[in-house]
């Protein structure tokens, strides 16, 4: 672990101009609106080592897969979220000698991003080959008002010459994904104009005909006046730019205002793009970079309102809870249904696809407890639209009646991806769909969602399990034979017990809702039920499977068996190891992780974080005792669900050891993979730490609980909750428990197992 | 099963020209001498499916992995065998119209392999489009005499009209791999010249630095006369021609003679590549087609006398059992230690690395007992110059001291290949390495091979094996963790009873062999001991795994049980499959495959083919009839291990039904990919079902051992047999069995149980 950046309470800071680090930094000071995202490229020209990367929503391209021998079952293409048109891109010559700050003298950097207020900045010092010296102070953002729109305020001051700066505004869609399976470029261009002070490139993906329009516009000041320089304009294959010289002297500040709209046929007619996009972009200059920078702190300030968290003493654990809650909101507004969560987000293009069960696992508590209903509810309904894919899915695998298996990653519900050997078996991801239906009736009340949406899944999803398990005469049980479960240092295992337990709670919550459905609406359960030509039958033999279903066990230890032979295993754990072998996945031949012991993220613990409520707390410390020592936590998803499950058995300190290594993953490179993106989804796991681990949330019964306590080192912390439409404030101090409740409607909830009546707009404070 | 060419004993026929079968004839009809081989295509040019392949032995290049998620330890490269300058073709038009099978009628068209000659010849009438018809007899071998020499007679007789035959003549070096991971050519040229009746391509691997020369001369004869039409020569990139013009008459026969040479840097100096084989092809040409189709007759008349299986009575299995021996003489000869048996040979270049397993566990007992005891011996030493390399490949995964891990796939001793799912963990190869030196001493006698060579491998593999093992406190014992068995069908499987049986057996023999080259030359053995850091704490180690070995077992069935689990499979039996699944590899998704009790190939029963002399016969015939009927045989190497312990547990029958698929595997195309090219390793295990099968044949205490039996329906069958410099010929009828010394020394075998000397050049008659 390294600390790289300056530890701050709203600011990501780095004071020093590093290139080895630099990968790092574009990943961590990356930008975005959830409708698209930038990572912390340079403006101007760069030669040293840099990911360019910028992308939009929902583009994404179905790219051959790469596999080493092709098997039956195995999908036809890796969906890749597009890297697009570079808009950032302004080339600075000075006296004809182009500013690359890999061929600079490079003093006074400083790059900060800041969260309060949602913008990068960048200032530094060049002195270049020629001996100019100039400072730069560029300043930008992605409006999270306008959601196409960026801006950009460039400023060059020379230092110690007068002479010709010459500006290159651009626009550049020649871009390869980094991660393209044969290095083939996926874009085609459309058309593109340069004009005056303006101009746009369009392009379209060469399979799927994505089209994407980016329109530039722009303005320059010298010492805050408007000026109008000579402008050569160029254009070729996917390019446009302007050539604008500038003549100054020392201490001169030139400007350059660049406004730019990013549009695509998602949401627009193909016909329309290059207007709409011209006009966006043209608003945008109009309004100026003023006003759109206020609108940018007023949302952002919006933002933070409902999901700020506050932890006093401790600026480290501070600046890492602001930082994930932060990249979460660039990610992911909530708004449209057919969007969802990259693990890297927009900061990188690592992991192709867009959908994982992270959703469902990790990101759903956030957005349920930080957001409006509708956000969590889009995400389900992001599933549930994608149901006849799933059907389809599992067809293609062997399974009939209807059975739905939900694809390990997806972009439009079809399964795609490079890497089978893991996700091929990793079913489990089924039971978390199921899951997350559960999660958000249980937290939001709204039954109705069951009725209009969930049952169709659930009970798709139950009939998967029922064919996917089979019957072991030699145990004379149901068992699930060749999986991968959450621990994917293991492969094709037999009987995972958590593949196994939430099968089984899949069917059990199946037929749970089926009654209530029938219950609460007996015709709409009707029409699912010819809809989907379900029969009663289907019930007896999923409760024969709930009934008879095997869970390996080991009765020496009284823990639950991560699955069948793993005490076979050499029983080594984790802090025995020397520190040379870590981390295992870059340093161990995949072979030898795979009969190791070692546990990549949580698995069993998995099972006993959703199913808590069926296990008493004596069981779940047997088992964390196990099986945390010899947990590796090699996936940025593991320390989240140790956190909580720490906080529930009372190991307090450790359950903080878990939280400082999934809050500060990025910023402190743990994994030694932040070049190639930030973790985003495994950041909702960070809040859950604090939430419902040190704040011990719970919804049971339509009612909030909470047992808190504080980390021995924090002074205090507080974070905001959403729930029911009431939302709280909820300080805990290592003497009290303060909730303020900012909304005037009555909520009651408990605290430390004693049950609160707390009125609109009125604070209690409980002793801790 | 679709039988595509008729019956004969000697020759393969094609009767029909039908292009949708043509890449299944181009494997069968392939012709090779051990340094070279060619498939089947046309001469003339042809735009039908077709795979153009030509193949050097030795040449290959190290294409960049494809897969789909790179983990530590996947190796870099996927060593192909190299498909390298055509050197067969001849365009010819006729009155300006190109003849191209693909566009003409096509009369009376014959394709005929002939074994017993070594030639290939095809003849037909085709109609041009332009009306005009020709009658075309194309034959061609390549020497088993002169390694680099491929010969052509084309011939072309109008049958309808008179006027202008072009004969074009070429090399041509501007070859793909059709299976090169990102379809780049791997060749660059060096020089070429077209000359006037000859000229050559040079070219060189664009890695490794490989290269290759081509020459080739040609006459020309009209009606038998030498002619010298007029000659346009031709270069192009990779490419050499010659154009010449005939006129001639109805009924006239033009023939063209080509004579290639081919040699490559393996075994001249670069600079003398082109003198060299311009002089091989002039020699060639000098001679004369009719004396070097002479000397082919010879050189297989020899090979036939040593390894010939007559079969009478059953006309297929003779036609199946020759084609098998013919390919095999055709693939690897013995003479050279850095050549290997590639599982396609030269019939295509699928599964591209050149070693495989296959070589110990099947071909070695083929060329034991046929070819003079340097075949086998240079086929172990191949592994013993890579001794080295697989020290290295285990030191990449994490072992130390020496173990010796030996590829799975291999050129040159490093592990090589994309597929890792299944390759990665097959680590029970490393013992096949260890059993074919114990084959090799056991059948020859040649005890001074373990004290040149065999110990060292024999010390390094045992190494192996005393790392790979861990010990389960669970279990009390030893286990092996995360295999894959022969098997192919599993992945990832723990207590593989032939993996954990082979580990054990190869510390055994390493213990037995140390103890003997001790007694037997103790200055070598030190001279060994200290070469290899050999400590005899090691032996202790070695003793304990021995003892304390853990082989998975059902007691109620009283089998060894495949791997931990197995018996939790749904237990289903190949027969009640309903034959849509079949084959599963093509119809099942590999999930299911994995899932399922299905077995690929013998597993637990290659071990008891293997370790024989440890079992009783009920102990082989329980495990082979629970086995057996769960086994699919979908890999080539399948039907032959059963078929040998069918015979030994005396089920005749089923014997003779999976001699039967082994035979005839690829000719009847039974696993639906003879198009790829033929099953060549396999061959071997098609004899070993005759000889060690159906002739019971085995070698124990230096002494030839036979309990033959003779299918019911073949009238007799007889084997050539060389053991220990004699030659014999044994012939079973149902009767009788028969037993011819060719040599004039004495030998003492056992018949039926029975000692027998058979003096010099007699014969013993034994009834059966």
């Amino acid at each position: 672990m390294i600390q790289y950046f300056k530890y701050d309470e709203w600011n990501i800071i780095e004071e020093n101009f590093d290139p080895s680090i630099n990968k790092i930094s574009e990943s961590i000071f990356s930008i975005g609106n959830g409708y698209m995202g930038q990572r912390a490229n340079f403006e101007e020209d760069f030669s040293g080592p840099s990911l360019k990367g910028s992308y939009i929503a929902g583009i994404y391209y179905p790219d051959k897969t790469r596999v080493g021998w092709w098997k039956n079952g195995y999908p036809e293409y890796f969906a890749k979220v597009l890297n697009s048109t570079n808009w950032i891109g302004i080339s600075v010559k000075i006296n004809d000698v182009i500013l690359d700050l890999a061929k600079c003298m490079v003093k006074s950097f400083k790059r900060t991003l800041n969260m309060k207020e949602g913008y990068l900045e960048r200032s530094f010092v060049a002195c270049l080959p020629n001996g100019n010296e100039v400072k730069v102070v560029s300043k930008r953002f992605i409006s999270v008002i306008r959601g196409e729109i960026g801006c950009i305020r460039y400023s060059v001051t020379p230092l110690n010459f007068e002479g010709e700066i010459e500006f290159t505004p651009y626009l550049d869609g020649s871009i390869v994904n980094e991660d393209s399976n044969y290095d083939e470029s996926f874009w085609d261009e459309v058309s593109k104009k340069a004009e005056l002070t303006e101009g746009y490139v369009m392009v379209k993906t060469k399979k799927l005909d994505f089209y994407i329009c980016t329109y530039m516009t722009y303005e320059v000041t010298k010492n805050n006046k408007k000026i109008t320089p000579n402008i050569d304009k160029y254009e070729k294959s996917k390019y446009i730019s302007n050539t604008l010289t500038v003549d100054c002297n020392k201490n001169d500040e030139i400007v350059i205002y660049k406004y730019v709209a990013n549009t695509s046929s998602r949401y627009y007619e193909t016909s329309e793009l290059v207007n709409v996009t011209k006009e966006l972009s043209n608003k945008a200059k109009n309004d100026g970079f003023d006003k759109l920078f206020k609108e940018q702190i007023n949302g952002w300030s919006k933002k933070w309102l409902e999901s700020d968290v506050v932890i006093k003493g401790d600026i480290a654990a501070q600046q890492g809870i602001r930082f994930n809650i932060f990249q979460l909101n660039q990610t992911y507004t909530g708004e449209d249904a057919t969007l969802n969560i990259g693990p890297k987000g927009f900061t990188g293009e690592k992991y192709g696809g867009c959908t994982y069960w992270d959703t469902e696992a990790y990101c759903i508590p956030f957005y349920l407890s930080t957001a409006s209903q509708d956000v969590a509810k889009n995400l389900l309904i992001y599933r549930y639209k994608q149901l006849d894919k799933a059907i389809e899915n599992a067809k293609k695998l062997g399974f009939n009646n209807g059975a739905a298996l939900y694809p390990m990653v997806t972009m439009n519900g079809e399964e795609c991806h490079n890497e089978w050997e893991i996700t091929f078996e990793e079913i489990h991801r089924n039971g978390a769909i199921a899951y997350a239906i559960y999660n958000y009736v249980n937290y939001t009340g709204d039954k109705s969602y069951l009725e209009e949406y969930g049952l169709q899944v659930l009970i798709s999803i139950a009939r998967f399990w029922a064919q996917r398990v089979s019957f072991s005469n030699a145990k004379n049980k149901y068992v699930i034979l060749g999986v991968t479960g959450p621990n994917e240092y293991e492969n094709n295992v037999n009987n995972n017990w958590y593949t196994n337990r939430i099968a089984t709670w899949c069917l059990e919550y199946a037929i749970e809702v089926i009654e209530s459905v029938n219950i609460a609406d007996p015709t709409k359960f009707d029409y699912i039920k010819e809809k989907l030509s379900f029969k009663d039958s289907e019930i007896e033999k999923w409760n024969d499977i709930i009934d008879n279903m095997y869970y390996p066990y080991n009765e020496d230890l009284d823990i639950f068996l991560q699955q069948d032979g793993y005490m076979d295993k050499e029983q080594v754990l984790v802090k025995d190891l020397d520190s040379t072998n870590i981390p295992l996945n870059q340093n161990w031949s995949w072979d030898r992780i795979l009969r190791s012991c070692f546990i990549k993220q949580a698995d069993v613990l998995q099972g006993l974080y959703f199913f808590e409520k069926d296990y008493d707390v004596a069981t779940i410390k047997r088992n964390f005792e196990f099986y945390e020592p010899r947990t590796i936590h090699e996936s940025s998803l593991s320390p989240c669900i140790h956190a909580i499950l720490a906080s529930k058995i009372g190991a307090h300190d450790k359950a903080y050891e878990m939280y400082l290594r999934t809050s500060r993953l990025d910023l402190d490179n743990y994994n030694n993979d932040t070049d190639d993106g930030c973790h985003i989804t495994s950041m909702a796991g960070t809040w859950l730490s604090i939430v419902h681990g040190f704040g011990g949330l719970r919804v049971s019964n339509d009612k909030l609980i909470l047992n808190p306590f504080i980390p021995t080192n924090w002074n205090s912390y507080s974070f905001k909750i959403i729930f029911r439409n009431t939302l709280l404030n909820i300080s805990i101090a290592s003497d009290s428990v303060r909730i303020e409740n900012l909304t005037g409607t009555n909520i009651h909830l408990t605290v430390f197992n004693k049950d609160y009546t707390l009125h609109g707009n009125k604070t209690i404070i409980i002793a801790n």
